[in-house]
């Protein structure tokens, strides 16, 4: 019996690298964040710039007339005291990130409980992989911090204390954190380094000591609801793979990413966005009913409805894969099966859990992601010349890279990993402190919805029997 | 030798049956363009009535201001008209639709041609099936009148002479159409029905003198150098499979849309959008090798990259058959392989042509094609109110109406159908007269820069003939 169970764990792991080769959300995703971030300050940049500039006219403006004018002087000035305002508040919200917040519906209810004052032993412990992530500790620190004061939770932040303090220290957070340790929200659990962001996920296997690891196993021994990670995230499949198991019936996870719709309150479940690129039709069936654990759960939505990203409408149409995945799903009594989601119909709001295989919903999120920065591009080689040009100008970007952000959030929220024993969230390499608040949300929300008991009575259903 | 070829033929239908059931670029790309028309001129109106208050505001404030301070009357009148001609003229840029055009920097030399009077015996014949699409047959013929204009081409027209006639009276074009009937610019060529745009493609096999049938056998015959339909696509392609058949060595055709990219004059090809949702590794190695002959000549672009649509960037990274693709393209030295293109590299410009299964490809065109209108609708919820935020919302609405526009053309504009014996262009189901003249200097374009030519040297290449 032992030397079976070796076996049949020597041969996961050498599938587990074979799939992890194959996969990107993985690396890439964490590999080009870095980049996307620094585009993004650029751009953000520019605008404010832009927004200066503006404001420098506005006022070059509202001097010269004022002097050859005087009577009309006053109206002027005040005309470019506007300006000068509305460009300032430009400036102002495009240097504070307006997340998007998937969540947001949730969020009053999420605020109430906080102001309760929910007593401390009813707190939900949530374990964070520190080292985790590209600017890790710093603002994975500062985001506990935040989340903390936002919602009744608790953190264990995995690191190595010696560092964690240090940094601490030096960007002035060690008398917040110093306090959050001393009212028992926040314990500071040490471990070794983090599984760097290019190394092979295989890695958690010979680095029992590596944060993601003593985060995973906070999760295993109860001493934690829910582990979020910004790190890499092949690393925290496989840990979560070896440390807490699949759900019974399971056979592959798969990694959820939420996605924008026209409706600001109602996001929708894109699953798998990479973990699986070769699928067959049980696991998007095995997706579709987990997907619709978590439509109810934490996007709060009575009776989810599913979609199966296709080609057409109708039955008939699709590869081989989706025609045998429709003929599961439409058979399937336990959740609304609303049939084929075209490639049209994934941001219309009309669906709320999308399933694909990992390739398809990979590219189409990244896609997404690079949307925003094309129309961006486009816009801004077309812009109108002139002064009232660069106010119009201003506005435009300032408004599209509102866009922008909301289509970045897919990425940038907090990815769930579907399918394990737990509660995984995986954040995105480049995660600033409010990406963290935000995945944190994700991760107290599932916690506080009752998700894992859902997917306990789930792995009753015959078909994750047979 | 008769049997056996009878019973190839009724295999082929059959094939041709199951093929078709399966692939949906086919019927619904066609049965939703009518409603993306619908939408699109509503929008548009919506924005021209947004325009008309901005004038009826602006007027307001410039006869209030003059009564209350005289001396600065008039420089507010000044401003007040300002405002009006802008808002005129983002109201005219709204009815005018700015049709995205991929073949931009081809038109200078396509003008030049024009304006050089080519003799008549040198202007190439276009068969155009004028009896299919939404609207047909008059902007169809709209739109031939002006491409004959316009590129030094004839259209043999096809369709129920007497209909054609009797529209052209009633909505005035029967003069002009008279007119290049006696210049022998155009010829009228009479035949039955179209293939609704909801039936089967295979009714291309019972119904000989189908409009679109008739177009194919002008190619077929040589009297026309290439074909264009804005009707039934799938019918479009089982006409020219059995009538002027496929490339040798090309297994199966496909179709070929054109994306803009973040540069607005170098499109990037992208096929198969959706004829073929099952794809083998050599199936998307034909895909290139069509493709790079289609940027050469049609797109002017000396080495064309081609990608391989996949999940990241490393040649290990990939589903089964964007692995073995991988190989197979790399090993190609025929062309000039850039590797594997991510979903956020599609529209980088960083690639010419990017080579993908029908499934992926026509999700991706689909999405592409919602974006804009996504962004329309979360860009109108959240507009600022107020007077300023009035013109702003103008302002915005024409630019990403323009936007939109583009991103919708990579539908509207016409796509290719790769790997038949000839030229074949396919339209949008709802074309309008600009659509169908874009479609037209797209065929002319191949014509002219002898993509035939370098097709049938393509087959002479070893890995063809394996």
């Amino acid at each position: 019996m032992e030397k079976d169970s070796s076996i049949k764990k020597s041969r996961a792991i050498r599938r587990l690298v074979i799939w992890y080769k194959r996969n990107s959300a993985v690396t890439s995703i964490v590999d080009t964040a870095a980049n996307s971030a620094v585009t993004a300050s650029n751009v953000a940049g520019n605008v404010v710039s832009g927004a200066g500039s503006v404001v420098s006219t506005a006022s070059n403006v509202a001097g010269n007339v004022a002097g050859n004018v005087v009577s009309s002087a006053e109206s002027v000035v005040n005309t470019a005291s506007n300006v000068v305002s509305s460009a300032s508040s430009i400036a102002k919200n495009t240097l504070q990130p307006l997340v998007f917040d998937p969540l947001k519906r949730l969020q009053n209810s999420d605020n109430l409980i906080s102001k309760e004052e929910v007593p401390n032993s009813e707190r939900i412990w949530i374990a964070v992989d520190g080292m985790g992530g590209d600017y890790a500790p710093v603002p994975i620190l500062e985001g506990c911090l935040g989340a903390i004061s936002r919602f009744p939770i608790n953190i264990k932040f995995v690191g190595k204390i010696e560092k964690v303090r240090y940094e601490a220290e030096r960007v002035g957070l060690i008398d917040l954190l110093e306090k959050e340790i001393d009212n028992n929200r926040l314990e500071l659990i040490d471990s070794g380094d983090p599984i760097g962001m290019n190394e092979e996920a295989t890695a958690v296997r010979k680095r029992k000591d590596a944060s993601i690891n003593v985060a995973m196993d906070l999760v295993k021994t109860n001493k934690a609801k829910a582990v979020y990670s910004a790190g890499n995230s092949g690393a925290l499949m496989a840990s979560a793979i070896f440390r807490i198991g699949r759900l019974k019936g399971i056979e592959r996870p798969a990694i959820g990413a939420l996605f924008p719709t026209r409706d600001q309150t109602r996001p929708v479940l894109v699953l798998d966005v990479g973990a699986n690129t070769d699928c067959k039709p049980s696991y998007l069936h095995q997706f579709a009913l987990l997907g619709n654990v978590y439509a109810k759960d934490v996007l709060q939505i009575e009776k989810p409805r599913i979609g199966l990203l296709n080609i057409g409408e109708e039955e008939c149409k699709g590869n081989d894969l989706s025609i045998k995945t429709f003929e599961l799903l439409s058979n399937e009594k336990s959740f609304n099966f609303g049939g084929n989601c075209e490639g049209r119909d994934v941001l219309s709001g009309d669906f709320d859990v999308v399933v694909c295989d990992g390739f398809t919903g990979n590219i189409l999120l990244k896609f997404l992601e690079s949307v925003g920065g094309v129309l961006l591009d486009i816009l801004r080689s077309e812009l109108p010349r002139g002064r009232r040009g660069k106010v119009g100008s201003a506005f435009l970007k300032s408004n599209l890279l509102r866009i922008k952000k909301r289509l970045d959030h897919a990425e940038h929220g907090g990815a769930l990993l579907l399918g394990v024993n737990g509660i995984c969230v995986i954040g995105h390499g480049s995660s600033k402190s409010l990406s963290v608040v935000s995945a944190l949300r994700l991760a107290h929300s599932a916690v506080n919805h009752n998700v894992m008991e859902n997917l306990n009575q789930l792995q009753k259903l015959q078909v994750l029997n047979s």
